[in-house]
C-alpha cells in the first residue's frame, strides 16, 4: 500500500455512516475532494526517515490533514471563495451555517485523531498541534488585518504567511520525527525545512494567483487581487513602481472602490508584468527553497533517506500553472 | 479564594497581552461578559467531593468553560442572535468573520487548557471532552434540522437537547470526578445527574424564552419563536391544541411567511397561555429534577458532600424569569 492510499482509506473511514447527515456530509465532501495530501504525507515521511512505520503515526497525520481541511472550510467562508479544488465551496453548495458547524466538527475530529496516539506521545504531540493551530488562527487574523492596514511591510507579510502556511508543514514533519524518536535537533531541522519550503510554496501560490491557469489552479485565478490581499507580488510592486504606477496600483486596491472583477485582475496583472514582479518573486522563492535544502543537508542521515524530501520540495515548487 | 474567583482570575489570564488584538479581544469580550460559570464550577465541585483540590482540575474546568463560550459565539452567528448576557454578540459588535475566527481560536484554547493536565489523566479526559464536543455539534445540527423538519417528536427533541445542553454539564461533573479518582460507577452517576439537571434546565430555558423578563433573561425574549424552534413548549402545544388552534400555531411557524417579530411572539404566547403549556412543561421539568436528585441519592458519599449539588440544582431551577 502506498502512503497515499493509506491516508485516503483512513480519511474515507472518518465520517462513514455518521449521523446527522447534515453535519457529516459536508465534511466527507471536503475530505474526499482530494488535494495533495501533502501534510499527512510529510508526517509519514519524517517518521519513516527515522525507522518508524506509517501506521504508527497515522492518527497524527490524519489530525493534520483534517485540521488543514477545517481551515480551508472556514477560510473559504471568510474569503467568500466560490471554488476549492474545482468544486463549489461548502458555504456555496450548502450554506454559511453549515460551513461553520461542519468546520467546527472537523476541528474536533482532528483532536479525536490525536486522542488515538499512544499515551506516552500524546502530551507533546497535542502541545505541538495546539501551537500550530493557534499560529494558523493568528496568521489568518493578520491576513484579515492587512487587507485594511495602510502600512504592511514585506517582513509583516512573511511573518503572516509563516504562521498561516509554513507552520503546518513544519509541524507535520516535526510530529512525524518526534513520534519516531528522532534526535531533538533533527526535529528542529525538519521544522525549519518545513518553514522554508512553506514560504517558497506560498510565494509560488501568490504568483499563480496572478499568472495561473484557471483550468488547473483549482481556485479562482485573481482571488487575491479581488480581495485586496497585500501579497508578496503586491508589496514588491509597491517598492518597484514609479509614482504614477504606484498611484494607479493603489487606486485598484482602494477598498472603498468597486470594480468589475475581471477588469481589475487584468489591470493589476498588467502592472505586475510591466514591473517584472514575477521574476523578482521567483528569485525570492528560489532563495527560500535553497535555504530549505541547505537545512536538509545538515540532517545526519544517509542521503538516500533525505532524497524523498528533496524531491518532494522540488516537485512542489515546480508548479508552473 | 472562592471557586468562582479562582475561575474568573484564570479566565482573565487566558488572553492577556496576546496579539493580534483582532483575534483575542473578542475572546476576552465574551469570556469576561460573565455568565454563571456553572460548568467549570461543576468540575471543581465534583473533584472536591472526592477530596481533590480545585487547583488540580482547574485546566479541565477552564477547558469546559472556554468551550462553552466558543459554542455560544458560533451559535449566535448561526442563530443571528443580537444579544448575549445583555451585550451585543460578537458578530454584531465586530462582524461574522471575527466571530468565526475568534471562535475557532477559543476551541483551540480549550484544548490548550487540557494539554496542561497531568500526562496520566490526559488521554481519558481528552477522550471524554472530544465525545462531548462532538455531541454538542451533533445536537446543534439536529436543532437546525428540526427548524425545517415537518415531523419532530418530543423524543427527538429530548435527544437533541440532551446532546446540545446536558452532555456538557454531565461531562463537566464526570471529568472532575475522574480527575479525583472517584469510583467509575459514581463517575457515571454524576454524569447521569448532569444529564437530568441539564434537561430540566433546558426546559426552563424554553419556558423563559416565552415568559421571561427581558430585563433579566440576558437573551432576547421570544428568540425561539422568531427562529421557529420546535421547543418543548411548541411540541406540547401541537399535542394539546384543537384543530383550529393547531392551524393557527402552524401558520405562525410556517417558515415561508414573514411576520413582525413582536406580533408573532405575542400571538404564539397567547396560544401557549390558552393551552396551559407552561404548567405542563413545568411538570416535566420537575420530573427530570426529581430524577436527578434520585441519582444523587445513589452516590455513596456522606449527605453533606452531596448537599452542594442538590442546592445548586435547586438554585438553578428556581429561575422564575
Amino acid at each position: 500500500m502506498t502512503p497515499d492510499q493509506l491516508i485516503c482509506d483512513a480519511i474515507r473511514a472518518i465520517c462513514r455512516d455518521k449521523q446527522p447527515a447534515g453535519l457529516y456530509e459536508p465534511i466527507t465532501y471536503v475530505l474526499e475532494a482530494g488535494g495533495k495530501r501533502l501534510r499527512p504525507l510529510l508526517t509519514l515521511i519524517a517518521a519513516e526517515m527515522y525507522g518508524t512505520e506509517w501506521q504508527k503515526v497515522l492518527p497524527a497525520a490524519l489530525a493534520i490533514e483534517v485540521f488543514h481541511n477545517f481551515t480551508l472550510m472556514h477560510d473559504d467562508v471568510m474569503d467568500k471563495a466560490p471554488i476549492r479544488r474545482g468544486k463549489p465551496t461548502v458555504h456555496v453548495r450548502w450554506n454559511t451555517n453549515t460551513a461553520i458547524l461542519s468546520g467546527d466538527q472537523m476541528l474536533i475530529e482532528a483532536y479525536k485523531q490525536l486522542a488515538q496516539l499512544p499515551a506516552d506521545k500524546l502530551p507533546r504531540v497535542l502541545q505541538m498541534f495546539n501551537e500550530m493551530a493557534t499560529g494558523i488562527c493568528e496568521g489568518q487574523q493578520y491576513d484579515v488585518d492587512f487587507e485594511t492596514a495602510t502600512k504592511v511591510t514585506i517582513d509583516d507579510y512573511i511573518h503572516m504567511i509563516r504562521l498561516k502556511t509554513s507552520v503546518l508543514l513544519a509541524t507535520a514533519l516535526k510530529t512525524g520525527a518526534y513520534m519516531a524518536d528522532a534526535p531533538e535537533e533533527e526535529q528542529e531541522l525538519l521544522y525549519d525545512y518545513g518553514i522554508n519550503i512553506g514560504l517558497a510554496f506560498q510565494l509560488q501560490d501568490d504568483i499563480l494567483d496572478v499568472y495561473g491557469n484557471p483550468a488547473t489552479f483549482g481556485k479562482a485565478v485573481g482571488g487575491d487581487i479581488i480581495e485586496n490581499k497585500k501579497t508578496y507580488m503586491y508589496l514588491t510592486a509597491l517598492q518597484q513602481a514609479d509614482d504614477a504606477t504606484l498611484q494607479e496600483l493603489q487606486r485598484w486596491f482602494d477598498t472603498k472602490e468597486e470594480y468589475q472583477p475581471q477588469e481589475k485582475i487584468e489591470a493589476v496583472r498588467a502592472i505586475y508584468t510591466q514591473l517584472g514582479i514575477k521574476g523578482i518573486c521567483e528569485e525570492v522563492m528560489r532563495k527560500y527553497t535553497e535555504q530549505a535544502f541547505a537545512i536538509l543537508d545538515k540532517i545526519k542521515l544517509p542521503a538516500e533517506k533525505k532524497l524523498i524530501l528533496r524531491e518532494l520540495g522540488e516537485h512542489l515548487l515546480a508548479r508552473k500553472e
